[in-house]
C-alpha cells in the first residue's frame, strides 16, 4: 500500500493505493465519525464488491444502508440523487452517518453531491473502482450532477475524509474504461508534470494491458500531482482550473452527442488533441510536441478526433461551460509538453479552425 | 440606516437595517463581484419591488435575470429549485453572476441553495422582505428545500456577501406573517437575552402595530445576537443549535400538517411552549417563567398550543428531526429566560408529557 496526503489543513485526508483494500474495513473504520454508514454503489460494481465492504463493516458494529444506482453518466441527474436522498431518510440516516461512494466517477459526483447536502453536509469516503475516479475524480471534492443544458452544472465542492483506491478492482474494468482513465493520466503529464510524460511515453503498453506495477506507479503519480494542485487551489480560482485541459472541448462533445454515448475521458481526449492543435496555432506547442500528444493518446486506445457536430455547435455548447467569465471563454492550452496555461488569447476564429481540424468527416 | 457585521474571516458580511434600503442599489452593486446578476422573488413580492430593484441596478450597467416563483412554503422543493437552475442555464448566468434573493423566509432558503450549487456556488446577497427573514432566516448562511420525509432536509451552509434589510417591505407584510416573524424576535430573547427579552415584553404591543422605531430595535438586537452566534458557531456544532428552540417541535408540526397550513413562526411558537413546558417539567423553569414566555407569545398574536396530531405522530416526526445524534433526540431547552441549553436528557416520557400538556383537544 502506498500513501499519500491531501493537505488542506483541519480537512486534510489520506489516499491510500494498494492491491485488495476494499477488504480493508480497518482503514474505512478509523475515518467514521459514527458506526453509521451508506454506502451509494451502481447495478455494474455493487454485484462485485458491495456485499463484502458491507459486511466487513457491519463486523465491525456499523450500521450499513445500501443504496444501488443504475449504471452510467445518463443518470447523473435529479431523478437519481433524489433516490439518494429517498432512502437516506427513509432509513433515518443522520448528520453523522457517513456516505460512502463505491464505483467510478458517476457514483462519486453523485454520492458526493448528496454527502455536500443531505442535512447540509455529512462526511464522505471514496472507494474509486475505476482508472479514472482513481486517478481523478476521487481526489480534490468536486461533486455534482448533470443538468440537460450542461455537465456538472449543479454542484458542490465537499472533501472526502478518505480515499481508498483498491488496484484489484480494476481487473474488472472494461477495456474502453480503463483507456478512459489514462486520458486524464495523461493530462497530468502534460500539464505539469514532463518527466512523467515521458514515462506514460515509456510504459503505455504495460498500462494498456494492465500490468500492476505500472498502474501503482501511474495512479500514485496522478495523485500527488492531483494533490498538489488541490492543496494550492482547492475552488479553482486559479491554478487548478489547468486539470481541465481538453474539458471545454470534451463536455461539448459529451453534451452534443448525449451524455453517455462518449465516455468522459474519451471526449477528453478528443478535447487534449484540440487543445494542442490551438495551442500549435498560436504558436506555442511545436509541431513535434504536438505529434507527441496525439500519438500517445492513440496508443492508449482513444480517439484523437472529435465527432462531426459542426464547428458551430461546439462553439456553442462551450460558451455554456464553467469556465466562461464575463463572456470571455477561457481555455487550459499548452506552452509545452509538462506546462499548461490558462489563456483567454485564442480568438474565435482559431478556435473554431482547431475544432475543424481535429473532427472527423 | 444602521449596520452590523457577521465575522467569518473572509466571508465576513454588513447587514444593514433601514427605511427605503431596497432603493439603494449603490449598496448592492458595491458587492457584485461582476456586473451580472439573478433575482429570485415570488408572486407575491415580486410585483411590489422587483421592477425597482432591477431597474436600478440596470442603471448602474448589471444585467439582470430575473426569476419569479410561485409564493408558499409547499415550493420550497425540487421542482422549484430545477426552475431556477433552467433559468439561470437558460440566460447562461456565469459563476460570477450573483444570486439576489427578494423576498422571505422560502425565497431566501431556495436562492441560497441554487446559489450554493449553481455551477459549484456563486455569490449570493439576501433582500429579506418579511419581518421572519430581516431577524433570522436571512442572516447566517443555512439555505435549503424541503423533502417530503422532512423540512430542510436538503441544503448547504452559502454565506451571503450583503443582507439589506428594508423597514418599509413591513408595512404591505400581513398580520400573520408579521406575527410568525416575532416567535423569532422572542426566541432570541428567551435563549440568551433577558434584557432583551424584558424590551420585548414592554414593547410588544408597538411591535404589533408595527411602530417603525420597535421594529428597528427588535431587528437589529435580533440580528446581533444571530451574528454573535454565526460568528461563534458557523457549521452548528455547538451554541448555533440554540436558535432551533422550538424548532424541533415546530418542524413536527408544520409536517404532521403538511408544509405551509401553519406559518414556520407559527409552529415555533407552539413549539416554543412546548420546549417551555419540557424545561418546567425538568424543574428548570419555574412556574412563573412558564407562564411570561406563553404570555408573551400569546401577546404576540401566536398560538400557544399545537394541532391534536396525537403525540406518537410528533415522537415519529421529532425522530427524523437534524438534531438526531445516533439515536438520541437533543432538544433546546430553557434552563431560565434568557438561558437556553441544548440536552438529551429529556426521556421519551417527559416529551409526550409536554407534547399532550400543550395540544389542542
Amino acid at each position: 500500500m502506498r500513501s499519500l496526503n491531501v493537505a488542506l489543513d483541519a480537512r486534510s485526508y489520506p489516499i491510500h493505493i494498494g492491491a485488495g483494500l476494499l477488504a480493508r474495513s480497518d482503514l474505512i473504520h478509523a475515518h467514521l465519525q459514527a458506526p453509521l454508514a451508506a454506502i451509494v454503489s451502481n447495478e455494474t460494481v455493487a454485484p462485485l464488491y458491495l456485499a463484502a465492504v458491507s459486511q466487513a463493516l457491519r463486523e465491525k458494529g456499523v450500521r450499513v444502508t445500501e443504496i444501488v444506482l443504475p449504471d452510467g453518466e445518463t443518470h447523473k441527474n435529479w431523478q437519481t440523487l433524489n433516490r439518494i436522498y429517498d432512502t437516506l431518510l427513509e432509513n433515518r440516516c443522520e448528520r453523522a452517518t457517513s456516505i460512502i461512494a463505491l464505483g467510478g466517477g458517476v457514483i462519486g459526483d453523485l454520492a458526493g453531491f448528496a454527502a455536500a447536502t443531505y442535512q447540509r453536509g455529512v462526511p464522505f469516503i471514496q472507494l474509486p473502482t475505476t482508472l479514472l475516479a482513481q486517478v481523478d475524480s476521487s481526489v480534490g471534492g468536486k461533486t455534482g450532477i448533470n443538468h440537460p443544458l450542461g455537465k456538472n452544472m449543479i454542484g458542490a465542492f465537499h472533501q472526502p475524509r478518505l480515499v481508498l483506491a483498491d488496484t484489484d478492482s480494476l481487473k474488472t474494468l472494461p477495456d474502453r474504461e480503463l483507456r478512459a482513465g489514462l486520458a486524464e493520466v495523461i493530462k497530468y503529464g502534460l500539464i505539469r508534470d514532463p518527466a512523467f510524460f515521458e514515462w506514460i511515453e515509456s510504459n503505455i503498453d504495460r498500462l494498456v494491458v494492465r500490468e500492476t506495477e505500472a498502474l501503482m506507479v501511474a495512479i500514485e503519480r496522478s495523485c500527488a500531482n492531483k494533490a498538489e494542485i488541490v492543496a494550492e487551489d482547492e475552488r479553482e480560482s486559479g491554478v487548478r482550473a489547468l486539470l481541465n485541459l481538453g474539458h471545454t472541448f470534451g463536455h461539448a462533445i459529451e453534451a452534443g452527442l448525449g451524455f453517455g454515448n462518449w465516455l468522459h475521458g474519451e471526449a477528453v481526449a478528443a478535447g487534449t488533441v484540440m487543445a494542442a492543435e490551438l495551442s500549435r496555432r498560436l504558436g506555442w506547442l511545436s509541431d513535434a510536441e504536438f505529434a507527441r500528444t496525439s500519438a500517445l493518446l492513440r496508443r492508449a486506445g482513444l480517439p484523437t478526433q472529435g465527432p462531426a457536430l459542426g464547428a458551430d455547435r461546439y462553439l456553442d455548447l462551450m460558451a455554456l461551460d464553467k469556465k466562461v467569465t464575463s463572456g470571455k471563454m477561457r481555455l487550459v492550452l499548452l506552452r509545452k509538453i509538462g506546462e499548461g496555461a490558462i489563456s483567454a488569447e485564442a480568438g474565435a476564429g482559431d478556435v473554431r479552425a482547431a475544432i475543424e481540424a481535429c473532427c472527423n468527416g
